[in-house]
């Protein structure tokens, strides 16, 4: 399978951005070809299922978030640094996430409903940054930094719902100003 | 449309429990039918479509919502035990929101994929306790009881998707102990 394809990068954008738009379940192949551009006989050629192409987005996923938070980790000596960088990457998808909630936390909403393996790899995501913020507590002294990794990463997945019920991404700004006050304080 | 029916109340039981555990999208009417007993040729004649009986359950969701937090405020002068309250009802649910997550957050995360008006409906159940929320915390005096609102909502979803993800209804009893504490503290 040649990953690096333009085909496939072409695929992957598509699939992306539709089970962001409409759900993983209210997306077929089919769209997921048109949007792409890629006919749908070729697609097979990369993908056997929409499972693989949603197996291959979590991972892009996954990937990325691996990268930006060993980046900021090689970058940011100072945990509380680093933390209040990790609230403040959010603003810049707010008005995406007012539209459509947060791409991967969505995803694992949904997918947790299948009886599928696919959710497995989105909550893994999730569960990476909860324990990537519970280190930077740890570093900080925090005894309770698990519960308190875990309030982070939980407020800020409610603000994107929030966000996205409310149709306000003026919301999540003010929510994450809070967040980061909180941090500054502790 | 004969609503004190035994089989619309066993029609929606079942479309409840079958959104909730399987999703809005990944769930038929034949399923609804199945699950509830009442053969699907009977289903039309009470609900002509999925998104009728969908309409039904988010309004049984918001009139129990609207009760219970009408009975709080008949029975409770003190806002602050109020919000303390809310907090701790949701402790009763704990398994079945690690295991489904929260029956109307995952329903709006979903519904806001699609475009149809049942997306709204499911909101202003999220918008409704946002607003008793802030009302309270306004007779606490507090300025910023939007904000509070907002943040209190939020944590209390984000934990249930956490708690989903992580397969984990401990998480829910802990971070609810750090809700009351913070509005104990307030």
């Amino acid at each position: 399978m040649p990953r690096t394809s333009n085909k496939v990068e072409r695929l992957m954008e598509a699939a992306k951005e539709l089970i962001h738009q409409q759900g993983y379940n209210q997306t077929t192949l089919a769209d997921i070809a048109q949007k792409s551009g890629v006919p749908l006989g070729n697609v097979y050629y990369y993908f056997k299922t929409k499972d693989e192409i949603a197996a291959a987005v979590i991972e892009e996923y996954r990937q990325a978030v691996l990268k930006v938070l060993s980046d900021v980790d090689a970058n940011e000596p100072d945990p509380r640094q680093r933390l209040l960088w990790f609230i403040k990457r959010m603003s810049g998808h707010k008005d995406e996430v007012a539209t459509h909630g947060c791409p991967v936390g969505s995803l694992c909403q949904e997918l947790n409903k299948d009886a599928t393996s696919l959710a497995k790899r989105a909550d893994d995501i999730i569960k990476f940054e909860v324990k990537w913020a519970a280190d930077q507590f740890k570093l900080m002294g925090r005894k309770d930094a698990m519960d308190l990794a875990v309030q982070l990463i939980a407020t800020l997945q409610g603000v994107s719902l929030l966000a996205n019920a409310m149709k306000s991404s003026g919301l999540i700004g003010k929510q994450l100003a809070r967040l980061q006050e909180w941090i500054e304080e502790m």
